[in-house]
């Protein structure tokens, strides 16, 4: 449930709607809230949840459950932490990771957490900057707007505030989200994957579920754990059958209001390709991992997100091949489309934008696999190459003024950007070497042997050949290095015989050409035309929906509830129990030692998965579950397999949640672990 | 452009027309040929070139080109048996193979050889033996009926005479296909796989092209050069541009009669699941490949046909995914309902045909994936197993009266089997826990870890402990012990221990019950209904349309001659000399090293290959190509990537086929291979 980066919703009639919906805390539907549930949230409830509320910055959620900086997220959220604290030596992802003293937690190297403490709107600064421009000058003055925003907001705090323009309702509204940033995050507990990730792919968006898919990190500030005033503490009882629930979490992205045509694209250029390639890539890392135990660490790293991001994908492409989906979203257009025919105003301003969006898709089809393996990188995947672009980039961008750079290279964006330029975790050559062969073979197989760049690149070599060269050649994977070179600006750069950094400067030009005609040929026409659809469906809805998912933060209402899968029933809690059923002690069913061990001590009635119907996305990974006392009941994790159309559309009779229950996390915490102390932490009110 | 076994065609108004069609030769469109090229086929043509062309059973084309029983095809379909005749000591796909003499010509263990020499109308007979038959009843009449015609064909001469009966126009006409068997067949001639194959992957199905794709076999009867009175001599000059020429092969399988509801249930559960599976077996055998230089032999055999499939799949589904093959399809399907609705006698009789054909792929949806991965064993991917089943099932079957048996089993189609059964070449035991361990687990996948027939396989162990242990167990790999098992009979297979009998024998219950159900559920009414839908073709067309393709001999007709791409004229021949050129000395454009010691004595200028616009399809693989006066100009072996969308419609502005000329051939096997004798032998009228 961590994001997948490939690119807010209608009612869908003659389904349940109770839970649907991702709200922006400014908006949260109050009246449907008291309606269904008799609870209307009041303005300290939310300000409260909202600062217990965090973000990692590189694509989950978490909360805060302790007045000392604890902090609560996915196991599979913090796993990139805890494989870069890993070796060849010591393996934290087997054996699982536990400070049982302060001294004893250690920072990751490239976890940022954000916690929104304010919300702006700049919708009319945004568009007024924007007016009447098209293409190229509309997307510069877009990204000259934000830079200034974001900047005016950060003011000289750039360490610890950090803003982001949020573009809302697809244009519709712009917001700022101001955060408090925490930059030194550690690790305090993490168990084995095995009991995190039991059931393994195979149990992935599945339930009954047995994952005690948690960890927990601690926010430091000026070396010492940052004082938190607003926190969710655990509840007593956890999570009750039909007990109304929130999640307030940072889904990151769902296409629930693009148009016909560009569904049709997202399918051909983003998910099948995607999904081939993902698959492939699987099968080099399922076979790489046999090679010996250090390649199986390296490779099992990479599998998680691989295997995570295909079901994921495979789950959006079978809802979009669904006649039902599409029946649905052919009818929601015609209507909005009637709507605003129907008036003569909106007719004239806002007539054309479907139109305009659909004369667009041919190009973005054509510059589909350019931008994606050039202007993205994705031809290139390879850790040195992300430094080195960044490092080349970041070289001439830093000379231009912030509103002139790309908009990851302004300022409010440098601290992120720099913690992970700098970090410490290691780089792998031969493994490298694995997927930067491949992603090369890929562009030339997606490209063509004869395109000119790709011969450009690859010369006369071969791809896994030219891949060896430049990783044998490079130095990236020094912290100290890069540091220099980013230190040393345009002048390093260009002085630099690194392969690396010579290939980045060698492909940037065609790399930023492909990227400026895709903003300018597309993504500029889809922005504007995307904001007038926004304002027909206002005219049409006024502001009871919520916008498509933006990771930032959201708050989901919905309650404890099981569903009926195709005639099965399918109940909404299992128990600690259940998982010592399920063990077969083969991988991935196979229970830790450390779980067989403390059996006898644990209470196996009590639950450990549940299901909610709760609105949720990638990104939610490692969302506090909180009751109306604003007390964690559970902690999300997953979705069953029908929430993957979620990014479609939101089907309340079977698009579950699935969350660890609270009281299984104490259980086992303080049982197993041995985090007594912990535990006695994370339940002090 | 093997056959891939996944699943007869309308007019392309507004399509230049010429050359579509693959034809029965009883059934050439006579007039068309006269009218586009004052070229009319006589019945002692028609029979000689129906005599000197040939099938190979696995999968491909191939022709008789000299009187001793010289046989003509492809490299890459003659590839099975180079590789089959190899081990980690020789490797002859690497080095080539040359038997300078006959006695150094060896057996391929696996390759049939079929020659057709009757076909014989038998529609009244199937017809009537199914007449008012549904469902599980419809099937076994028609198993039964053609059981009996294919006996009564063969009679006493089992050996040397296969027939077939074969399903026209989904069901208008059933023919039976009378062939000459010829089963022992040599390796004579195969050039390095860098020869045959020059451009690898990236440059398969584009065009230009440079590939030496031919390999030269042998028919022996009685262990003596067969002797063959009907073959076609090379010509003198080789194909010349805007030429007429002919092909005559084996076309596997086209969709392009399928209704929109076939259509969208091959989509979704035959090209998307397949095109993931192969993208992730083909991961696996890159990273296997790696593992050193046996594990790359063995796994670049498997790659191939991976990659090939791979991209044949990916081209049928982006041609599916294309709006404008769904709207012809739409239209067609609608004016043929139009039609048979303005006719009431046709309207009562085939009117239905559409809807029930629509009902029945819910059902075909909820099947495939029991149906492929148990009912047709894609979940076991070993050649142990498919020996065991096929020993299993034999037993069981051969117990009954020939017109009782599942058709694979039925006494005309016993030689075929006996000589896989028995074949000497050799099982891989540690490359098949590759294939073995992925299949499960994709089982596992696909079917769910807690599907009853997944635990009854499984157990408690993992897929790759499981496949390891089975293959660890097994004596199957010695075609005596195989041989042994089939003699012996049911008790043979009862008292066995071998782990893939028992496997085989626990599950076989289940999996005939998968394809029971498919086939009275599905495939019946399918059947029944497609046999209405063709009659409604017939009275709207009459015989003027050529049946989908059913791997048997089919005739193209079309010319030599380039293509626009998108405003990009491709010339029709590439020359040797453009082969050094494109070599970059690293694989897959590495041409081996006696080109380059030969290339001061070659014909640079020599065409190499070309395009013409005949209709071909997989299976098309290793066809002649002839000139009016039945000489090879050319030989088949592969498609341009536009021609990939001709499982579906066949579009002569930009659909090509690729071949090697004649020129190229000899010139190559006198100067580079040292086969002047061979040259002699070909070239002979």
């Amino acid at each position: 449930m961590r994001i997948h980066w490939l690119l807010a919703a209608l009612a869908i009639p003659g389904i349940t709607l109770a839970a649907e919906g991702m709200w922006t805390l400014d908006n949260l539907p109050a009246k449907r809230m008291q309606a269904e549930y008799g609870f209307t949230p009041g303005g300290d409830w939310v300000k409260h949840v909202m600062l217990g509320s965090a973000r990692i910055a590189g694509g989950c959620s978490a909360s805060f459950i302790s007045k000392d900086g604890l902090v609560m997220t996915n196991h599979h959220c913090a796993a990139e932490c805890v494989e870069q604290l890993s070796s060849a030596q010591k393996n934290y992802m087997n054996d699982g990771f536990m400070a049982n003293k302060r001294e004893q937690e250690v920072r990751c190297p490239e976890i940022e957490l954000n916690r929104l403490e304010q919300i702006k709107d700049v919708t009319e600064q945004v568009k007024s900057a924007t007016k009447g421009l098209d293409g190229e000058a509309f997307k510069r003055a877009q990204d000259a707007i934000n830079a200034r925003l974001s900047s005016e907001c950060v003011g000289s705090d750039k360490d610890t505030v950090r803003c982001d323009v949020v573009n809302l309702y697809h244009g519709g509204r712009y917001h700022v989200y101001k955060y408090h940033r925490f930059q030194d995050t550690r690790l305090v507990w993490a168990p084995e994957r095995a009991a995190a990730f039991f059931g393994g792919d195979p149990d992935n968006f599945n339930f009954p579920r047995y994952d005690l898919d948690i960890s927990l990190l601690r926010v430091y500030e000026n070396g010492k754990p940052a004082v938190i005033k607003d926190y969710f503490p655990f509840s007593k009882n956890g999570a009750q059958d039909a007990e109304m629930v929130f999640v307030t979490g940072q889904p990151g992205r769902t296409q629930r209001q693009l148009t016909l045509s560009q569904l049709a694209t997202l399918r051909d250029t983003g998910l099948i390709p995607r999904l081939l390639q993902l698959s492939e890539l699987r099968g080099v890392m399922e076979q790489y991992a046999k090679t010996g135990p250090e390649a199986a660490r390296l490779a099992e790293a990479e599998l998680f997100g691989v295997e995570n991001g295909f079901k994921v994908f495979k789950g959006q492409l079978e809802t979009m091949l669904d006649p039902a989906l599409m029946k649905k979203k052919q009818e929601d257009e015609a209507a909005l489309r009637r709507f605003v025919a129907s008036r003569p105003d909106l007719k004239t301003r806002l007539g054309g934008a479907w139109d305009a969006i659909d004369r667009v898709q041919q190009a973005a089809r054509q510059l589909s696999v350019p931008l994606t393996m050039v202007g993205r990188g994705r031809g290139f995947d390879s850790h040195y190459f992300q430094y080195a672009r960044m490092l080349v980039r970041g070289a001439d961008e830093r000379s231009k003024p912030n509103g002139e750079r790309l908009p990851e290279f302004t300022d409010a964006n440098t601290p992120e950007l720099e913690q992970t330029l700098f970090s410490t975790a290691p780089v792998y050559p031969d493994f490298e070497k694995v997927t930067l062969g491949l992603s090369l073979t890929k562009m030339r197989e997606s490209m063509g042997a004869d395109d000119a760049f790709v011969k450009q690149v690859l010369g006369k070599q071969a791809p896994d050949q030219f891949a060896a060269a430049l990783i044998d050649g490079t130095k990236l994977g020094d912290p100290a290095v890069r540091k220099a070179l980013w230190t040393g600006g345009k002048d390093a750069i260009a002085s630099s015989n690194d392969p690396f950094i010579k290939l980045a400067l060698a492909i940037d030009p065609h790399a930023r050409a492909i990227r400026k005609q895709f903003e300018q040929d597309v993504e500029a026409v889809e922005q504007k035309n995307s904001e007038l659809i926004a304002q027909a469906r206002f005219a049409q809805q006024g502001l009871d929906a919520y916008p498509d998912a933006t990771f930032t933060l959201r708050m989901s209402y919905g309650e404890v509830k099981g569903w009926d899968d195709a005639g099965k029933k399918i109940a909404p809690f299992t128990t600690i129990g259940g998982a010592f059923e399920r063990d077969t002690g083969a991988e991935p069913f196979a229970l830790p030692a450390s779980w067989h061990k403390a059996k006898d001590r644990l209470n196996l009635a009590q639950p450990f998965n549940f299901v909610t119907t709760n609105d949720i996305i990638g990104g939610n990974s490692g969302s506090p579950m909180i009751n109306r006392n604003g007390e964690i009941v559970g902690l999300i994790f997953d979705g069953n397999i029908h929430s993957l159309g979620g990014a479609f559309w939101y089907d309340g009779r079977i698009n579950r949640t699935v969350a660890v229950h609270s009281g299984a996390i104490t259980e086992m915490l303080g049982k197993i672990y041995g985090g007594e102390n912990l535990v006695r932490e994370m339940t002090a009110h």
